[in-house]
């Protein structure tokens, strides 16, 4: 799940090659992405991506499920929650599946905790006083330094790598990564550079964060990472109109290009409640819609009237 | 849960005094634990304990609804596990419950994880390589410290405090505090002298641990803490012959003294099956059953016609 105040949904226009050229005049690109995954140049690329695995079975459940037989091609999982384990056991079952690591600093839940991978003791300004990650990304920044945060990123891959999961790419819960400070991107994309993997941006990252920061990002060839042209995710307002016009539109509005749906996907269960409770956005039943409507034959023949070709991390990273 | 190879189904003799006399020759029962309650001298008492709240959310949620509903009198809360903050919003609820903690040392669910309280980097003896505690009490008297185990007891009873549990009586998840070092035990009887409340304790524990250990329990006011004469709880080839025999057997066998039933509540649903996924013991059937045997007018019937008096520890620890 991302910072919910952040509204991606209208990010249309491709600034990513300008700015690639600014930070890295000396690189040029000699084929799009697109190219050089075997479409014509001008092909609308998706990755449909199903955040937050790992955090509970319903959501692990549901997104190996939409994986198997519905629309999604990617998820990341987070690994400090008790349920991480299963997504180790359910990946074994589907050994091509592209699974990234979600790097997750926060628990915002009420009743459910997880506290920090590397150990509270370890990364003392990633825990609360009850020893559980923080609940937003401000407490976060606050409160965890670069070195923390760096070390939490590598102990989280460590334990997904122990749990039989070779990543195929990062991104970060809720955008903390993104939204503290400079530093947290740093180690984000040094650690995806040392993996060989891609690491989820967009130009605004660049624009915004990566520029003013250049000497920060001096070890980092950010011009090898894919940037994402588009990025689509429900927000409240959407929630409350309906997911389905959201997707249709979404679906309607994607262009050339590398564009990620971002989605949610659980059961509107007894646990995944429990789990949301207190929470009118990205509860259970809203978790419970993006599985709806990507398994549903209305979802594929929207990708299909529109020429949409599925991506995987996995794929792009292969070509990086 | 307590360890399963132990079976404390048939301890009916009542050695207790005889042994605590032996330990703490100056001290003399005026009155018996059922006449200081209240109850005549040779009165049945009965704790109807269901342990592991806090383990998921489908074990908190039948457990409170026994408590309030069934007959179940007492519970004892695992800190670890992430639901744990789930039993402190239920608490609330429910103001007079007699909730103990259950101090664990122990994480054997395959899929479903935590480690310990007091942080992996802090009580490094008590985490696995995955940083999860170990999966038996074998191999946490191989690796955990006498400091390490009653740092973790200490941080384990800080947390619940700080979910607003006060904590009634301490007991232990899988008897780890009872078969592994001695030392463990002096911890757990030192920490709940120390708060003034029951820690469970049998005769066999005095007479196997306490009284060849003299000196390293020399602080400790043995002869203070009420001793369990009977402990009833179902062994797998009990609920392979049916449950419900078990407990009425049970019931039919409580003899005059303090008498406990350690149960395990929850519901046999999806989240309950993948947590014990893997077990054919202490699974989510097995632990439907305890609900729905503890939760039957039959259970109620049995009581009455035994004329046993159902118990909570936080009683006993009034008059402790």
């Amino acid at each position: 799940m991302w910072l919910k105040k952040t509204n991606y949904k209208h990010m249309k226009k491709p600034f990513v090659t300008l700015l690639i050229c600014c930070i890295s005049a000396s690189f040029t690109f000699s084929q799009t992405l697109a190219e050089k995954l075997g479409y014509a140049k001008d092909a609308k690329l998706l990755i449909i991506h199903g955040d937050d695995v790992g955090v509970a079975h319903s959501q692990t459940k549901a997104t190996f499920e939409a994986m198997k037989n519905g629309l999604v091609t990617s998820t990341s999982m987070m690994v400090p929650p008790a349920w991480s384990a299963e997504v180790g056991e359910m990946a074994k079952e589907m050994p091509g599946a592209d699974i990234g690591i979600h790097i997750t600093l926060t628990n915002e839940w009420l009743n459910f905790n997880w506290g920090p991978e590397a150990g509270r003791t370890a990364v003392p300004g990633l825990a609360n006083e009850k020893g559980h990650m923080y609940a937003d990304c401000a407490s976060v920044t606050a409160n965890a330094s670069p070195q923390e945060v760096e070390k939490e990123i590598r102990a989280q891959i460590h334990t997904a790598v122990q749990m039989g999961i070779k990543p195929t790419h990062l991104d970060s819960h809720m955008g903390c990564v993104f939204y503290g400070r400079p530093e947290y991107l740093v180690s984000y994309l040094k650690v995806a550079q040392e993996l060989k993997i891609p690491a989820m941006i967009n130009s605004q990252m660049i624009e915004g964060i990566i520029k003013p920061n250049a000497a920060l990002f001096s070890g980092i060839h950010v011009d090898k990472f894919p940037v994402v042209d588009q990025l689509f995710m429900a927000q409240p307002t959407d929630f409350e109109s309906g997911m389905v016009d959201f997707y249709e539109n979404s679906i309607a509005d994607i262009q050339p290009g590398l564009n990620v749906i971002l989605i949610h996907l659980a059961y509107d269960d007894e646990e995944m409640n429990a789990v949301t409770k207190g929470h009118n956005t990205y509860h259970a039943p809203w978790r419970q819609a993006d599985y709806d409507f990507f398994t549903s034959d209305k979802a594929r023949e929207l990708l299909e009237k529109n020429e949409i070709k599925l991506v995987t991390w996995r794929e792009i990273g292969k070509v990086m």
